[in-house]
C-alpha cells in the first residue's frame, strides 16, 4: 500500500513569499475587522497590529509608544533653590566686594535653603554654601548676585504642552522617570502581540515528563522525541516583544488541529504550528489552514526551512514552522519576526554583519537560499568563517555558531578563501577576544574554554574540530590561531615536530606548545563481548567504526594497521566515518559499531572497555608572534593552572609532564 | 543661626574612587560572610556576588551559567530516520540502476517512515520519497543506497557527557531548547542580585499620589518633588539583570533612614540610597551608612554626579546617588552598574562610541570629570555633536541625549570643530536616519518628527534650538542638514533670502524651503491685566522676558524696538532671557514676567493673551544636494501632508500657502 504524501510544494523564493503573505495579510486582516465592527467597537477599522493600549506610565518601560507624549506640567513646576544655601534679594547685594563686604541678617536679608526648595518673594536668587563666610549670626557676601541667579525658573528644563516623546519611541528608563515628573501618569502603547506556539507531533514527550530522576535517566525511549522548540519559540517570542502563550502538544490528528488553531485564532494575534508542516504522512498543519482559512504559501527556497507554511484563519497569521531545531529557528527569524514587527511597531535594526573568509569550500543546491552556520574567528585583523554541520537537525551548530553566511539561491556554493559576508548571532567584541583553535578534538578543550571563563577571563577558545592535518593547513594559513595536534610520524616515531618542520620550516616563526599524553586505544562495549584484544582481531567480520580522513587518531590506526600488514579493505566499516572520539564512543555504546580508535577519556565517560594501543602526544602548534595575544596569555596561565592537572585526573588517561612548555622548531630537533 | 552642614566631600577621581571602593569590598564581603557562616551553612565562604543557584532549565532564558552544562543524553538519542520516505536494507538496493531497477515489497523490504521515526534493525539506510517510483503494491528504485544513508546516528548532534555550555556564558533562547532535548532539566546559574532602591525626602510625593484627576490637574505643589528617580532605578536595575526592590519614601530623619538602611541590607545585596548625598542640611545618608558600617568614600570628581557615596554596611555596598535627574543616571551607569557586574558576571560591553566635531566650545572645571550630553548628527558622512543643557535637574537633555562626552579631569574645555569621542546612547543606525536640524525653535518640529514616525517612516528629525543665525552659521559648516530661520532683513522688509544671499552667495548651493507663515506678538497674562497693546507700553517698568542672541524673534523685537526709538535699557528685563517660546510663555505665566514675544501658538497653548505685532516667514534652508536624501524626501512628504495642515490649524497662528516649496536662491531675488 502506497500512502498519499503532500509531495509537491510550492516552492517560492522568500522575499516574494513575504510580500504575498503581507498583501493577502493587509486584505483579510481589514475584511475581518470589518466583521468583527459589530461587537468590538473600540477596535473597529483599525488592523490588530495598530491597536494600542493605555497603560500606566510606571509600567511603560520598553514598550512603544502610539502616539507623541506631551507634558501635562512644567518642570520644574515652580521657581527652586538650585543649590543648597541661602536665598536673598538680589539687588540687596550690588555692592558687595571683596573690599566693601555686606552683611546679611537671617529672616529679612536671607533665608537658607536646599536644593529644590522654592524660592518666594521677596528673594529672587540663591548665594551657594561655599561662597558665605559665617559672621556672626548672619553671612558676610564678597561678590554681588544677580535675579534667578542658581534658580531653576518653572519649565526651565520641561515647559507643560511640550512633546516629551514622539509617536513609535521605544520608552526608556528615563523617560519613565521623566514623564512622571511632569504629570504624566498614562501613556498610550502598541499592544503586545500575543503569539500561540502550538507544538504538535504523537511522537513528543513534554518535557516536564522527563523531569523525575527514573524519566530523566532513561531518556525519552526510541521514536520518542523531547519537545523543545516551543520553549525555543517562547523565549524568541518574548525576545521580540510578544507574549507567548504555549499550548499543550496538539497529537496528529486533522480535527483535533483545527479545533486548537481556531481556539488559538480567537485568543491570539499570531499563531505557530510546528511542526507538521512538510511531507510526511502525519503532516496536517496545510490542510488544517486551509480548511479553516487559506494557505497563502507552502514552501519557501530556503534550506533549511523550506516546508514553512504562511496562511491566515479570520485575518489572522496562522505560520507552520518546520520541526527540526535549525529549520525551526531561521524560519522563526526569517519569517515571525517580521511579522511580529507589524505588531509591536519596532524598528527593523539592520543586522550586523562583518566580512570573513570561508575555511572551507561550501557547496550549496541552487534550487535553495541556504543558511549556513559558522564560527568565526578574528586572526590578523581579518575574520574568518568555519562553516559547522549543516543538517537541519544540527542544534549543535547553532549553540556553537557566531553567525551564518547565506549563500544566495542561483549560487551553486561559496569557495574557499574567498570573502562572504556573516550575519552575526554574537556580539562581535566577545568573538574578538576569542583565541581560534582548528584541528584535532579532545574533550580538554571544552574544559580549557570553560577554565578561562570560569576564572572570570574575558576570553574564549573556539574550536573547530577537523583534525590534526586539516588544522595544520588552516594554521599555515593564518586561519587560527591554533592547531591541536597529534601527528605520529611514522619513520621517527615521533608526534608533530617532523610535520611541522615540513609544512612550516624552521624559520617559519611557528611553536610547539606542549599539551598533554594521551592514551589512545581501542573502545569496545563493556566487558568486551567480542573478546578484542588487538588490532589484528579487527580483521575478523567486526563492525569498526573510523575517524575521519587526517584526523590523527586515523593515522595512528593506519600506522599500527600497516605494521600488522592489515588491508584497509579487511575491516569492516573502515569507510564509516566519524568526526570525534566521543562519536566513535557513541557508536561503540549504542551497538552501531563493534569497536573504534580512541582516547581513554571518552570510553571511561561512557563506561566502556578500553584496549591500550598507544601514549601519543597531543600538543598546541601556534606562531611565536602569537604568544604575546592576551587571550593567548590566558590560555597558557590555565593549560598550567592546578585546576586544570586536577581536572585532567578526573577525566582519566592523560599525562601532563611538560604541559604549556614553548619549544622552537630546530633544524636538528628529534621531538 | 547658621546651620552646620558637610561642607567638606573629599573629591576623589573615579577612577581611584571605585577602586578603593572594590578593595574594601572584597575584604569586608569576605569578612561578614565569615561571620555568617553558622547560619548559612550552604554560602559559607562564598562571597555574596558568587552565589549561585540551581533552576529549571525551562525558566533559565538569560541567565548567566555559573559551571558548565554537559549533556545528559545523546540527540538523537535513537538511529533516527531524517527524512520522509521509507527505511531499507542497503545491501538489498545494491543492484539498483536505471537499466536493472529493483522492486521493493512492503513489510519485508521497507517500512514507511516519516523523519524522526526510529530505524530498527534489519533497516539500515532511508530513501527519500522523492526517489521513489510506485509500482504495484510497492516502489521501484533505480540507485542504491548505503547504510546509514538518511538516517541519523545516536549523538549525530550531541553526544552525551559533551561540554554544551561552558561558565560565565548568558543561556540564549536556542540553548534553554536544546538542554531541555539532551535531558538537562536543571541549570546552575548566578543569584541575580537583589538592588533595594531608597528614596529618600521630605519634599517627595509618591507618583500614585498624583494618579487622580484632580491631583494631577493641580501639580504636586510649591515645594513639593514628584519623586521619580527611583522608578528610573528600578528600571535600570531591570536591565542590568537585577531584581528592584523598592521602597516607600523615608522622610528626613536619620534614625528612620538607619533602620530602613538595616532591613534593605538584610534583604538585599545592593543598596541605594537617593538622594541625600550632598552637603544639604538634611543629608543625612552619609552619616547614616558612617553609623552603620563605613563611608569608603564620599565625593567623586565627576560633574554632575559629585555627592556620591559608596559605603559598606554588613559587608554589603550601600550606595548613595545624587537627586537631580541627570547626576542620579550618570552616577547610576558609573558607580552602580559595575557593582552589579560582580553579581550577575555579565561582560562588560565595551562602550560604543563614535568620533564626532563639537559644534560649539564647551567649558569645563579643572576640578572635575564633566559628562555632557549631546545630539548627533551624520552630515556629509561626519558625525556633529550638539551639547544640550549642561544642569544637572536637565532631565530632558537625558530624554533628548544621543550620547555624551567626557571632558576629562584637569581639561578646561573641549573647542569648537575638534574631534571628540561621544559615548552613544542610542543606536548608530537611528541616528544614521536622521535628518539633522539646527536653528530657530517652533513646535512644529516637534510635530514634523513625530508625524515622520507616526507614519512609519524609519527617519527622524533632531531639531537643537540655538536661534536662527546660529543654525545657519551650522549649515555653512554642514554640521546641520537643515536650518530652520525667520531672519528679517530690516531695510527689504523680507525674510531669509537676504541674510541666506550674504552668508552662502547665490552659487552656494543653498535652497529656501518654504515653511509657514506665523504671528509673532506680545505674550501677555490672561485678560491682559497691565493693559499692554504695544511694544511702546514696554518701557513703563514692566517685566519683559528676552530670547537669546542670534534668535530671528529677538532680532524682530529689536527691529521693531528701533522703529519706535526704543532703548534697549529702557527695557526691564531685556537682559533676561528663554530659549524658546514656549519657555517665554511659561515665563509669562508663572509670573517670573508680564510680557515676552512669542509666537501665537504658545500663547494659545497656555491659554494666555496675544498682541499680534508681525506675520514673518518660518523657513528651512538647506543644500540643495541634501534635498535627495531619503530622510529628507521623506520630511517633504510630511511637509506638504493635509497630516500637517490639520496640525497647524489646531496649533493656531499660521499661514501655509507655499508649504513645501523650494526656491534657488537668485542674484535679484527680492524675497
Amino acid at each position: 500500500m502506497v500512502t498519499r504524501r503532500n509531495l509537491y510544494l510550492d516552492i517560492q523564493p522568500k522575499a516574494e513569499a513575504l510580500h504575498r503573505f503581507f498583501e493577502q495579510l493587509e486584505k483579510e486582516s481589514g475584511e475581518a475587522d470589518g466583521d468583527r465592527r459589530g461587537d468590538r467597537d473600540a477596535d473597529s477599522g483599525i488592523r490588530s497590529w495598530n491597536r494600542s493600549e493605555r497603560i500606566p506610565t510606571a509600567e511603560s518601560f520598553r514598550r512603544v509608544t502610539s502616539e507623541a507624549v506631551c507634558a501635562r506640567y512644567s518642570s520644574p513646576s515652580y521657581n527652586s533653590c538650585a543649590m543648597d544655601g541661602i536665598a536673598v534679594v538680589s539687588s540687596r547685594t550690588r555692592e558687595a566686594s571683596e573690599i566693601h563686604p555686606v552683611h546679611l541678617k537671617p529672616g529679612t536679608d536671607y533665608i537658607e535653603v536646599d536644593t529644590g526648595d522654592p524660592i518666594r518673594e521677596p528673594f529672587d536668587a540663591v548665594i551657594m554654601a561655599e561662597d558665605l563666610i559665617e559672621d556672626g549670626d548672619g553671612y558676610r557676601i564678597i561678590a554681588p548676585t544677580h535675579p534667578f541667579a542658581h534658580v531653576r525658573a518653572v519649565g526651565e528644563d520641561i515647559v507643560t504642552q511640550e512633546m516629551v516623546l514622539p509617536s513609535r519611541h521605544r520608552i526608556t528608563a528615563i523617560d519613565v522617570a521623566v514623564l512622571l515628573s511632569v504629570g504624566v501618569q498614562e501613556v498610550a502603547v502598541f499592544k503586545r502581540p500575543s503569539v500561540a506556539i502550538l507544538p504538535t507531533g504523537d511522537e513528543m514527550v513534554e518535557a516536564e515528563e522527563m523531569a523525575d530522576e527514573a524519566a530523566a535517566e532513561s531518556g525519552p525511549g526510541e521514536g520518542k522525541i523531547i519537545e523543545t522548540n516551543s520553549r525555543m519559540f517562547e523565549n524568541l517570542v518574548t525576545e521580540q516583544d510578544g507574549i507567548p502563550v504555549r499550548y499543550p502538544i496538539v497529537k496528529d490528528d486533522q480535527a483535533l488541529l483545527q479545533e486548537t488553531i481556531l481556539d488559538a485564532v480567537r485568543r491570539c494575534d499570531v499563531v505557530l504550528v510546528n511542526a507538521g508542516s512538510s511531507a510526511g504522512r502525519e503532516d496536517y498543519t496545510a490542510q488544517a489552514v486551509a480548511a479553516l482559512g487559506r494557505v497563502v504559501v507552502h514552501g519557501v527556497a530556503v534550506k533549511p526551512g523550506k516546508p514553512v507554511i504562511l496562511g491566515i484563519v479570520q485575518g489572522k497569521p496562522v505560520i507552520g514552522l518546520p520541526g527540526y531545531p535549525v529549520a525551526s529557528y531561521l524560519t522563526f527569524m526569517e519569517f515571525v519576526v517580521p511579522v511580529m514587527n507589524r505588531y509591536t511597531h519596532l524598528r527593523q535594526k539592520p543586522e550586523k554583519t562583518v566580512q570573513a573568509v570561508l575555511t572551507k569550500t561550501v557547496m550549496s543546491s541552487l534550487k535553495y537560499e541556504e543558511y549556513v552556520r559558522v564560527k568565526l574567528g578574528r586572526v590578523d585583523g581579518r575574520w574568518s568563517a568555519a562553516p559547522l554541520s549543516r543538517g537541519a537537525g544540527a542544534a549543535m551548530s547553532l549553540v556553537q555558531a557566531d553567525g551564518f553566511c547565506v549563500i544566495p539561491q542561483n549560487v551553486e556554493g561559496l569557495p574557499a578563501h574567498e570573502p562572504v559576508t556573516v550575519r552575526l548571532m554574537r556580539e562581535e567584541d566577545q568573538m574578538e577576544n576569542t583565541l581560534v583553535s582548528i584541528g584535532s578534538h579532545d574533550l580538554i578543550l571544552d574544559v580549557l574554554n570553560d577554565l578561562m571563563l570560569e576564572q572570570g577571563e574575558a576570553a574564549w577558545l573556539s574550536s573547530t574540530h577537523v583534525g590534526s592535518m586539516s588544522g595544520l593547513l588552516a594554521l599555515k594559513k593564518r586561519e587560527a590561531h591554533l592547531a591541536p595536534a597529534h601527528l605520529l610520524d611514522e619513520r621517527t616515531g615521533t608526534y608533530n615536530v617532523e610535520i611541522i618542520r615540513e609544512l612550516f620550516g624552521v624559520s617559519g616563526g611557528v611553536v610547539l606548545i606542549k599539551g598533554v599524553g594521551r592514551r589512545q586505544g581501542l573502545i569496545v562495549k563493556k566487558g568486551n563481548p567480542l573478546g578484542i584484544r588487538t588490532i589484528e582481531d579487527l580483521a575478523g567480520g567486526i563492525r569498526y567504526i573510523n575517524r575521519q580522513r587526517g584526523a590523527g587518531t586515523r593515522v595512528l590506526f593506519d600506522a599500527k594497521r600497516k605494521q600488522l600488514g592489515i588491508p584497509a579493505e579487511a575491516i569492516t566499516g573502515y569507510s564509516h566515518e566519524a568526526a570525534t572520539h566521543m562519536a566513535v564512543a557513541v557508536a561503540v555504546e549504542q551497538d552501531n559499531a563493534d569497536a573504534g580508535m580512541g582516547v581513554y577519556s571518552c570510553a571511561k565517560a561512557l563506561g566502556l572497555d578500553f584496549i591500550d594501543i598507544a601514549c601519543e602526544e597531543y600538543d598546541f602548534v601556534t606562531y611565536e608572534d602569537f604568544l604575546q595575544l592576551p587571550a593567548m596569555q590566558i590560555f597558557l596561565r590555565v593549560l598550567k593552572s592546578d585546576a586544570f592537572r586536577r581536572k585532567l585526573e578526573e577525566l582519566g588517561g592523560y599525562t601532563y609532564e611538560n604541559l604549556g612548555e614553548i619549544r622552537r622548531i630546530k633544524e636538528t630537533e628529534m621531538g
